[in-house]
């Protein structure tokens, strides 16, 4: 169950709208289906969204709940997310507020508003949904390959770490794929991708670690009928320490034939607190160790880089993806700066090449 | 909240004791440190323990609850796993049955007794526990790299599949450690792991995807202070399709020194149902691949082989052995058969030598 796809979603970035912490407001504004009625963030109002976020959207940027019901707002997307994915105690009355202003509420973290009794009483007594998109389905199971049997060719992104970019680059090139006039599916595995796609797939850092892969198999299995491409969103890193486990039962899961590798040009550490002491992996070594991890179901290459160059300059972001080139020797380019091209035109190949 | 260590166990394999999927309770009777009254087996009724698994125990095989009640069972604990870790149906009227006749539950399933509304009403009616041990505490958060800190030296059991004798070896090398002189303490990481040591420990496969390596983290955190050494109990392969994501969530949550790498001599694929097309690796590759992803965080090293040669005889056993130890130029024993000497020597001379 999700929201109607005419629903006005009011985005709640409360404090953090464009600082960093706002990647779930920022991939329902680029890639959601819903329209958008504001953004909610008192500390950024009087700036545009495309002043704050560099995303085109004509919504206003306001202060309070008070004003996003005057804008006819249906529904409360909470859009900025935490390490740990804890509901933090500051958003508690605006979230009650909206629901006694006749609003659903979307919640992409770890704690569960239909759990939390306060919350889900006054939702119950308005009649209002709680849509917690991170809860996994109850009948999960382990995986046993099964992935390996799909007709369709599977490609997951991968990264040098977490919050890179990998659901933009899947989403990016899911979209150019279908230009090109093949059948592309995109599969979600984490909250803003089911928000985008209106509540398909399962968040599976919110699944019980047996069951992770079993998950990603079952919605890959899922999507890939009569598709041409399967784009799997991925998660985390090989290489970060609190999500590497996340990201190897996607692999595993998913067995995909190639993967693209996502980086965020700016970085310089592992993302997250207290993670400042772990240097952000070389292209090359991030580069065999997929690939190696892939290989004890399926091997799959490496066939492109997709760089997010946010923060850049256009003549740096232009630099650090001829670098990128230079360093794999790999096609490489920001696909939101730059376009998915050069990346669909290697899986394209490397899909003829392996028939 | 655990058993008292003087309450009687009655073990529950019903239908499987010794077959294959008895491995709680078989760990549980050569580990575990309360008394036990009966296993509870009809199909094996007749044969004594030592003949069933190989394990010494005067306790007798029985065919019902009621059986083992006359012989001052205090407590059922649940002694057979399931891929899926599902409550089957059919032990359902026994579990009832034991609650009836006045005794605890001790249950390692995925499936949570307390949650179940029949069994919790029953057991509340009849004052007994419903022990969920596989049941994550609430305060997780994510890892941060924080076992680096501990001075404790950590080594950990990795395996070329599940179910081939991780946690026995841990256990065993503790011991053997403690033997020669040093403290070592043993963190259990699995439902077997939690019974044997009293309820210390987290069930990582039954943590959620983003927090498994920090519920590790904790573990380890908890159990380091005072130990010269800590054994970290292992889970499933990185090889192994299902359940290589908690693997890696361990290494990374656990931060290594030394790498013990297990194997059950017997096995031709990886095991469970529906995964006989993948082959079990090869020494040399898991070896490579343990090391290389432990190295994001602290580079450890595999410094000898653990074997599980159960089902041969001690000619072949021998072999098996010498034949590790030649491909991988490591030393390799099966710990139960054969003791555990040659790995402690080599995690204590690697750890003089990285001092």
């Amino acid at each position: 169950m999700y929201l109607s796809p005419s629903a006005r979603l009011a985005i709640y970035a409360e404090g953090e709208f464009g600082k960093g912490r706002s990647k779930t407001a920022e991939g329902v504004l680029r890639y959601g289906q819903n329209p958008i009625a504001a953004v909610i963030d008192s500390t950024s109002v009087g700036k545009t969204i495309v002043e704050a976020v560099g995303i085109k959207c004509e919504a206003p940027i306001v202060g309070s709940i008070a004003e996003a019901v005057s804008l006819n707002a249906e529904a409360l997307l909470l859009g900025t997310a935490w390490s740990g994915g804890r509901l933090p105690e500051s958003w508690r009355s605006d979230i009650m507020s909206a629901i006694r202003a006749g609003m659903h509420v979307v919640n992409g973290l770890h704690d569960f508003l239909a759990d939390d009794p306060e919350i889900a009483k006054l939702a119950a007594q308005h009649q209002k949904l709680l849509l917690d998109v991170r809860r996994p389905p109850d009948n999960l199971d382990v995986a046993t390959g099964l992935a390996l049997k799909t007709k369709a060719f599977i490609v997951l992104t991968v990264g040098t770490d977490c919050s890179v970019g990998k659901m933009t680059t899947s989403l990016e090139l899911a979209a150019e794929t279908r230009k090109r006039g093949h059948k592309a599916a995109f599969v979600a595995t984490g909250q803003t991708g089911i928000m985008i796609t209106g509540g398909s797939g399962i968040a599976v850092d919110r699944v019980i670690g047996d069951f992770m892969a079993g998950a990603t198999e079952k919605i890959v299995l899922e999507a890939a009928p009569g598709q041409d491409f399967v784009y799997v969103e991925g998660q985390g890193s090989l290489a970060h320490p609190s999500f590497s486990g996340v990201t190897l039962a996607l692999m595993h899961g998913s067995c995909p034939q190639a993967l693209i590798l996502c980086h965020k040009s700016s970085r310089t550490c592992i993302h997250g607190k207290g993670l400042e002491e772990f240097p952000q992996p070389a292209f090359k070594r991030m580069i065999e160790v997929s690939q190696t991890m892939t290989s004890f179901l399926r091997p799959a290459k490496v066939v492109g880089i997709g760089l997010n160059t946010v923060g850049l300059d256009e003549a740096e972001a232009r630099r650090r993806v001829e670098q990128a080139q230079e360093e794999t020797g790999l096609p490489a380019t920001d696909c939101v700066r730059f376009g998915s091209a050069p990346l669909v035109d290697a899986i394209l190949a490397y899909r003829e090449k392996t028939k």
